[in-house]
């Protein structure tokens, strides 16, 4: 019998932890979905044991014997792209002694749990408590892993979203950002208060929103075969890539919310659905990244979904579900989802708003677990950079300022910079498929989405993980991320 | 450090394995009430994995030294019933060589398979080509289990759903049936042929249906901060005891049906979220057993839920619903919910003519399983035997006859006597509580169960397995398992 190679070993292995991450996220997805209050605490500990069980198993220590030597085995450039993600998830498992990653989920539990009440009591003093348990718990993290990387913490921890960004290259596309989005900003903002927008009147009860949205998702190319819209109380995709599912939130007086948070979680769903058949299972027939995610879900909802091209296909939809209003015609559609109003929650942002929320965190993250702030330092921190950048003071008002998100919580540092890199490669992406696909926009208004899907399957989407985030990109676009194409993007839509 | 005792490691053991089971079972209800058809291959592999891992956890050599040395550690009695359980769990997994459970589950799911589409193509031929091997395998599983225990074939697979539960036992039980089932269902068939029926008038909207459902589970004290009500094609009763999933299905033409489904699997809910809260988790807090189970679905069924006054109690509600219809009398609501009529579907099949179905199918597994006769000599047993019990022929007509359930298809030999079981149990309870509640059929007209409840809950639900199925009906009723209860109430109902 022929000894089966170290590589093989590791396919297997991986294939057995995929198998048992599928019943997390089934499990997750009901939990955040299905699941009545009293099933919390079981669940909690089911899913605990089965990460314990997923840490043991790709830990191992023949998991590192098989990697070491699979090294200098005969692969083909699929498997040695596996098994560079392979040892990547080895290594960002097994860098840290068990013990932390115990105090840090316990840590981020508590924070986590506490501030579901301190955010509404606007209670900094409980909520800062916990957070610089959790932040001291991070910077070990962050230290034990830019050790073994020979980088800076915080680097440390971008790396876990997006691999090999640095924040010398972020600092270059945000310093970017920082030298045009305030002006752009400030005319698009003067523009639209020169234009009357006529808001459209509810109520819009859920059940036709509901259809509304499934028949979006079905025009959009979502496979029902393979997925779900459900509800959930915050939006997510989740599920595994034969089986996604998605979610939203039904508000009866708001008429674009839902749709366009279904139109966004069916990019994050048709990026899934389309994975790598062959490979699934493995590593490297995972997403690529946080920001190429995120770039695939604003693809949808920003860059094709507020377009004036979809817009126009999309309003006989609407009107048809809720009658003709003022507010239903052509202009005014189009206008209103395209209203820009600086405020100061992050998820109600519109795109021109959206990244000064998100490089005020990155700053403020980075500092915080490189040591040259501290977590009191945050409040005022984040008030000057409001002002500075929306002209809106945080003062006092902790609740919708630095205490509106979760991922601080729990200890996720490093993945916020993902949501404005989306952002830049999904602009990036949909002007190399405009250049490269004749006649989209009229395409796109008569709902005929065909093409550019081809395109993102062929560029983005069957490639998994085989390629770093930078060879994605410049095979489907010709060039590194450029920040330009977003500028170009919002001055040509907003301007 | 104080060493840790054998029983404390298997109570450590047994709780990861439940944690384990808890992502099973909502993963597999996940399966019937959610997946879309493309989720179902990983799905099962999934399933698959997880299974493997919790047999490998169950059937490791440490915990059959430990399952030794508990025996003389000191315990309680909670632990004692507890360490029982553990045995028995480990024995049902340990004693089968593993390629054996693979072939059988390998055999099970192809037989299975082919079935769903031989069964309505009514192909004997092909079906019991594959069924010869389920019998194949399952006999082997049988006489190794047999040689263990030291009894029959059959008895051993019994005891796999009925503990201690014996086919000698069951022959005197449905043997003494079998004496005056015939005529009592003669009797009631005749009487009923002189009353008249008004049918109710559908269609029966699903989404008030649903409504009627829920309320009557939330009359039936069904925990919804501990459950919840989906459709699948099969009703069952899933989840864990903290959060309980039931399922019915819906037919517009038919008012009761999903409905008295609901309150059937309310029965299996309750058992279920009022096991033993401290216990959770260890063997000795699981229901004791399928009949017992089975006891509680059909004691809210058939013993509250079909009775006078129960009807009584429903009727308003189902007028309040559907309107006021000619079959909305009381006399008439109660009699077309009490109608008797053979057919030959076990599962449509009313509570009189139930037994017939299963001691049939009783003594065909028996005599099949125990190598007495073959899988080519089923259908014409089973045509004799149908004639015999119902007067029906099944004859050439495969599809109404031997192919109709799904348990043999994967080797589920030993169950259906559960059913029966179930129902004995379930009369000599409800006779039982009534001794001890004076006034009952009042109170239940009035729909005040709580006394009713109460007593099943000291009676049978906190028990969980700290008996034996024996112990527990004589502490509940003052004696063993007795028919008569059974012939009373049928007697007291039907004529
Ligand atoms: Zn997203
Ligand atoms: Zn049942």
């Amino acid at each position: 019998m022929k000894k089966e190679s170290s590589y093989q070993s590791l396919v297997t292995t991986f294939q057995r932890l995929s198998r048992f991450s599928h019943l997390s996220s089934i499990a997750s997805w009901d939990m955040f979905t299905m699941m009545p209050a009293g099933g919390s605490a079981a669940r909690g500990e089911a899913l605990a044991e089965l990460s314990v069980l997923q840490h043991q198993i790709l830990t191992d220590k023949k998991v590192a014997e098989w990697l070491r030597n699979a090294e200098s085995e005969d692969l083909n450039d699929v498997e040695q792209a596996n098994l560079r993600e392979m040892t990547r998830h080895y290594q960002q498992a097994a860098l840290l002694p068990e013990s932390l990653v115990e105090a840090k989920s316990l840590a981020g539990s508590k924070c986590e749990h506490a501030w579901r009440t301190q955010r509404p009591a606007n209670d900094w003093q409980g909520f800062s408590a916990n957070l610089k348990e959790v932040v001291k718990l991070s910077r070990e993290e962050a230290r034990l892993r830019a050790e073994a990387k020979g980088c800076t913490p915080y680097d440390a921890l971008l790396d876990i979203f997006e691999p090999d960004m640095t924040s010398a290259r972020l600092d270059g596309l945000f310093g970017d950002l920082k030298s045009w989005l305030p002006d752009l900003l400030a005319q698009v903002v003067e523009k639209q208060a020169q234009q009357s927008f006529v808001p459209p009147q509810g109520p819009f009860p859920t059940a036709i929103q509901r259809e509304l949205g499934l028949e979006a998702m079905k025009t959009l190319g979502f496979d029902f075969n393979a997925g779900r819209l459900d509800v959930s109380a915050h939006p997510f995709c989740g599920g595994v890539p034969e089986d996604v599912r998605i979610t939203t939130r039904y508000d009866e007086e708001e008429l674009l919310s839902a749709l366009f948070g279904v139109i966004h979680e069916t990019g994050h769903a048709r990026y899934e659905q389309n994975l790598p058949r062959n490979w699934l299972g493995q590593p490297v027939a995972l997403a690529r990244s946080t920001a190429v995610h995120e770039s695939q879900s604003l693809f949808f909802e920003m860059q094709l979904g507020r377009s004036n091209a979809f817009l126009t296909h999309l309003l006989p939809a609407v009107q048809e579900r809720f009658g003709s209003q003022a507010a239903f015609t052509p202009e005014n559609f189009i206008a209103w989802n395209q209203r820009v109003k600086p405020g100061y929650i992050r998820v109600d942002a519109d795109e021109v708003s959206y990244p000064a929320h998100v490089v005020l965190r990155y700053e403020i993250e980075r500092a915080l677990i490189n040591g040259e702030i501290e977590v009191d330092d945050i409040p005022a921190l984040w008030d000057e950079k409001m002002q500075a950048w929306l002209g809106l003071s945080t003062k006092d008002n902790y609740r919708n300022g630095c205490m509106q998100d979760i991922h601080w919580t729990d200890g996720g540092f490093g993945y916020f910079p993902s949501y404005t890199l989306g952002a830049m490669y999904a602009a990036q992406l949909f002007s190399a498929a405009k250049t490269a696909l004749p006649g989209l926009d009229a395409a796109i208004a008569q709902g005929d989405f065909s093409a550019l899907f081809d395109w993102l399957r062929q560029n983005i989407w069957q490639h998994g993980s085989r390629f770093t985030t930078a060879q994605l990109i410049e095979q489907a676009t010709g060039e590194d991320l450029n920040s330009r194409y977003f500028r170009d993007h919002l001055t040509a839509r907003y301007l």
